[in-house]
């Protein structure tokens, strides 16, 4: 993996020297672990003019959910009274003749940023913008296998829950059981907050677990996801407890799932991200859901739960093959519930078969 | 409740004021809470020179996790596209005619201070400090029975945990267990990632659980806490797992005890922080173990888990009366394990019985 993480350095390197930079610190711990292979709490990156240098601030861990930095590259743990490592990598550069230094203004503090001029006055700083978050958009095939297999836990942990009596039960209760699950079948953690919502809480997006217990008749929406090695799956069904579905119940299920599909079949390489989001969106639209839509109906997924790129309407640019994103429209009526179906996808040609779906629970109504 | 916020509210704005800000910005989440009850994701404050206003990039969820907003507030949900709330905040304060704005220069990044001066170039610009997380540090009456309970909810899962069969168990699945029984005895949910570290695992801080399984004559530490209200509590144990300790686990046990009893004891008001780290720190010190000690023995729980004061040699201030602490001294030895014990403790005078221990649990070395 080491000469992956060097690829990927020498990437953003020969952006910032193209930009004039003759250094630069990353500092949001996302890029810092996609560019060194972990992330210890408060580590910074220093792309020096000479050498690469993590710099962390307690001895990296080492355990699975830190990730381990890659072994090419020099570490240096800071003693505890020096502070700051994003101001210990500018009084670095500095030292090595650095005349210029790029960073992560949309990650650093006001408090941060000032500390680091004035550590080292005579640098430049310059602002890195979110070049790395844009080397992370399309993945390589090693970071699609560890989605594959944190989208492949997620399923497992929904099928065993499936499997389980469910009425009776609170939200919470469920929700850290599916927790559970997730750590058991090799999950670092759960890649977010998981979300399960009963009755009259179902189908809304990032609704909290509360002590509502399942009734019967209800609607039952779960978001969950893993994290392994890093990478974060997300996987959203919604169910109807009991043995038979109320028309509206129906109703509002086909609606979703048919905007659910149209989502993943607008998801071709070349694709406007807002195109994508348009063709989910304006089926619920279309049925009169248009004003209580949420702001995005999929977003990508990877180091991070809620990525680049954004599908909704007023994001720009263009989908690439090999960029995973998920596809999660939803319809919550207030007062009475509603339905969310989310998967986990990475776009493809055609010719390589379409988008692959990662999380292959089905989508079927399922009466529970 | 309410006059509790307005009157915090009206602390800082007397703060502001003084220092010559017209208005002011809060958009640190723990801070945003502690002035509006309430802190839905990405909500800011704005102390305006007309009214205050909570101004939210989605409707407040109302959920126990996220705290209600103080009913006499005016609470604004801004449309998706307006973007980023402490932007919207400086327009609002601009557009009520005032000429300065602090803001929370440690938490707001380089990129939204400068969208803020854009929006607003009229404005001069303020820094606000730390001046609401002074406000925090001592704690009323309401705040303290919360953080009460959320130590009772600690104490309660940890002695469930301790009845039952630990042999054979991973740290893993441990560390979910008394997450769930938090949830089960009224927590909106952990105060912190529970920590659960057995045999050469055992004593590190921060130890993040792994796949190692409790074996027979292992130490077993134990970090958990309750957030209860939004207020959170932190107790640290170890034990030992079977019949009887070797000599050298007694010893540790012993020596670690006496330590964080030196600790608990310098809490009086009026001690300054660094000598209750040196309290405690000394003892560890006198043994030998000093070279290894994490950088604080002890920190203020509230709204965070590890906010103002730091119990540590360089920290500057003395404690006052109800300000609630940890006090946590541990010893690691690599590749044997070690002992770490926490407590979470209130400061209170001599008069009133000293110290208010608020995480009960035994700390006899117990064999299980």
């Amino acid at each position: 993996m080491s000469e992956v993480y060097a690829a990927r350095r020498a990437r953003l390197r020969e952006q910032c020297t193209t930009a004039g930079n003759a250094a630069a610190v990353v500092s949001r711990a996302a890029n810092v672990r996609y560019l060194t292979g972990a992330a210890p709490h408060g580590a910074v990156l220093l792309l020096g003019p000479r050498a690469d240098l993590l710099l962390c601030s307690g001895p990296p861990s080492g355990e699975a959910g830190e990730g381990r930095p890659d072994e090419a590259l020099r570490v240096q743990v800071l003693p505890t009274a020096a502070g700051d490592t994003a101001v210990a990598a500018a009084d670095l550069a500095a030292g090595q003749g650095a005349d210029s230094l790029a960073v992560e203004e949309h990650h650093l503090t006001v408090v941060r940023h000032r500390a680091l001029r004035s550590v080292a006055p005579r640098l430049r700083l310059g602002d890195l913008g979110c070049a790395v978050e844009q080397l992370r958009l399309v993945k390589d095939s090693e970071e699609i296998s560890c989605l594959r297999i944190a989208a492949e836990i997620a399923d497992q942990a929904l099928g065993e829950l499936l499997e389980s009596i469910l009425v009776g039960r609170t939200e919470r209760h469920l929700a850290l059981e599916l927790e559970r699950r997730l750590v058991d079948h090799g999950a670092d953690g759960p890649a977010f907050a998981t979300s399960v919502g009963t009755g009259i809480n179902s189908g809304r997006g990032g609704h909290r677990p509360t002590d509502r217990r399942v009734e019967e008749g209800d609607f039952l929406s779960v978001c969950l996801g893993a994290c392994y090695r890093g990478y974060r799956s997300e996987i959203g069904r919604t169910f109807v407890i009991g043995t038979t579905p109320a028309d509206w119940q129906i109703e509002l299920y086909d609606l979703v799932f048919a905007a659910q599909r149209a989502g993943r079949e607008a998801l071709v390489p070349g694709a406007e991200y807002r195109e994508v989001d348009r063709a989910a969106r304006s089926v619920l639209d279309a049925a009169g859901y248009g004003d209580a839509l949420p702001p995005a109906t999929g977003h990508g997924v990877g180091l991070e739960i809620d990525e680049d790129p954004q599908l909704a309407p007023g994001a720009m640019g263009k989908l690439d093959a090999c960029v995973p994103v998920t596809v999660e429209p939803g319809v919550h009526l207030p007062g009475r519930g509603g339905v969310r179906i989310d998967d986990t996808l990475v776009v493809r040609p055609e010719a390589d078969g379409g988008p692959e779906l990662l999380t292959i629970t089905t989508k079927e109504l399922l009466a529970l």
